[in-house]
């Protein structure tokens, strides 16, 4: 066995950690490949689903005997509780194995601990392997454990001019249906999704995911109370929840009454409740207000825009007043990946970590 | 020598040909490379600077006796006729090539014929090898020549929404200083740049290029004659034509009066005053109505927009109104590059060839 923990092992427990996204939450999803005591792949193993067994514990039936005096790579620190399953710091002690490797840390306070156990008998432990790319993979889980609410993704869909709709208010199609389909995987990859009273009045959109492997909850920002009974995103097709202002009157069995605030209502008090509710990741899909609200409230976490190679020269922007009155203040991000989707191009950004000249020395 | 043309040769000669963008004009750019009678590379060359000796004079130089018996690959058809250097059909035909592969037919009635009079002295003569890779490189000259215009590219600069200025009108930067200078290098690939009045006025742009290996020419959008005397854009740097509405008064050596049209002047006109001037390439630089304008009169060859990841939500838009005013006339482009530039992206786009349902059938 090779002193340095081998990359390109924890490098395959991330990518088998991914494919459990979209059907972990409220759990973070996690990959884990075992080695035996010669080096060589003995099991591997994903979270695949809530409730069931953790990735080290699939990982380790994949292994059986092999494990003993093995390395376990696993991309979030074995947990040390018992929830719907056993501990599995204590399914790598009994099987044997002599060391493992994590990625992340586990940041919740109910679940970690299971490093030191595991050091406590003996097995020793590397930490901060690959950190970076795992976080990445569980960025929703860790927003949701780290900051009590949800991992926030903004999606739009515009021209090359930032346009979302022409002139006269059509909209359809802007982008490809090669485009469209990618928004429904990414729809799937969520617990809730949310827009706002405008795009239901106007669109009337459905807001579900096909195909998905679980029910999403759907989320309408409406002030006023005048989402119509009859909107598509109150058919039976998922729940809804209808975030209101308080002293709202509305006739529908899930709503949420939220403080009204100087920009449309108290959205930390709406992440709060989806928080209550274990909504790990909410894909806000707009428009240009409500999307202008979340970036106004630093609310937003990843940026996911299609942009159509067409230009429109008039009609709604695609993002409306967001707080930003002089160049200084824009909203700063960082391109994470750009990729074709059929003709149209996907960008994905996040928001820039502070600059140095951003923050306060006290000196 | 195998009897198919050499496909890799000929990609060969698109690569040099495109080390003469920027110095060439009015003149295309060429490249070429022959093969002795063995197959092997005797000799390549290309189109260095107007007035400079052809693609391939330079190669039969480089090739000497070898050329004799060989097969020369140029990216355009050979001229045949005598202006500032003598026909190259004819230099082809004094070194003894037995081969000419051709990319592109030469469009130019005054030039073409080479192939023809390389054909009756018996040289075997193949057209049509990689033709669409050729015509991509000459793209500004070809449109030149058939559409007795320049070939016109639209850049701008637009955070993520689209927007090319903050609320209070702040614009510097909003990207950074690595697509700023490649700005500068798109600039010198170009022989005009245009901007509008509104431009002039709110940033007083010096509108040159650094490094540059020839004078540009300005060109100021100015209907009403209002340049100021003392705007960056009149400095010695370059010459500067200022284009006004007909019955316009301006103190200015280099003026064109041009028809006033429902959306500004006429920019047919203007275009056909460029060709006089053997302006081949123009690059329009804004702001939102100049594009508008352009985009309106369907005078826009290629886009080259560089997007900053950031989102700013208010603020004037990179595009004016461009006639446009439901989404089915949307000005449909095909994405042709896509490229990081420091932290922005820069993306190229052309117009998309118009669909089959946009063609008036008479059946």
């Amino acid at each position: 066995m090779a002193d340095q923990p081998d990359i390109a092992q924890m490098r395959r427990a991330v990518a088998l950690a991914a494919r459990g996204l979209g059907t972990t939450s409220p759990n973070p999803i996690v990959g884990c490949v075992i080695l035996d005591a010669d080096g060589e792949v003995a099991g591997e193993g994903f979270h695949e689903y809530a409730g069931g067994p953790h990735a080290e514990v699939n990982a380790l039936r994949a292994a059986g005997e092999r494990a003993k005096g093995g390395t376990a790579y696993v991309t979030l620190e074995p947990c040390d509780h018992t929830g719907r399953t056993g501990p599995c710091s204590l399914a790598l002690i009994e099987a044997g194995v002599a060391r493992v490797v994590v990625a992340v840390p586990d940041p919740n306070p109910l679940a970690s601990g299971g490093a030191e156990r595991l050091r406590r008998h003996g097995i020793r432990v590397d930490t901060g392997v690959l950190t970076e790319e795992a976080e990445n993979g569980n960025a929703a889980w860790l927003t949701f454990v780290r900051r009590r609410r949800p991992y926030v993704t903004w999606k739009f869909a515009a021209t090359l001019d930032g346009r979302s709709a022409a002139e006269d208010g059509t909209s359809k199609w802007i982008t490809s249906p090669e485009a469209r389909a990618d928004v429904h995987r990414l729809r799937a990859e969520h617990d809730a999704i949310l827009a706002g009273i405008g795009t239901v009045l106007a669109d009337d959109p459905q807001l579900t995911a096909r195909p998905s492997r679980k029910p999403l909850l759907r989320v309408v920002l409406d002030s006023d109370g005048r989402t119509p009974p009859g909107a598509r995103v109150l058919d039976s097709a998922a729940p809804t929840l209808i975030a209101v202002a308080e002293g709202t009157e509305i006739s529908h069995p899930d709503v949420v009454r939220l403080a009204r605030t100087p920009y449309g209502i108290d959205l930390d008090g709406l992440l709060a409740e989806l928080y209550r509710r274990q909504v790990v990741s909410l894909l806000v899909e707009g428009g240009p207000v409500v999307a202008g609200s979340f970036l106004r409230a630093g609310l937003v976490d990843r940026v996911v825009g299609y942009l159509a190679p067409a230009l429109l020269g008039s009609g709604a922007s695609a993002l409306g007043s967001a707080g930003v009155a002089t160049l200084a203040q824009t909203h700063r991000l960082i391109f994470h990946d750009i990729s074709p989707v059929g003709p149209d191009l996907r960008l994905i950004a996040r928001p820039a970590p502070p600059k140095e000249t951003d923050v306060h020395w006290n000196r």
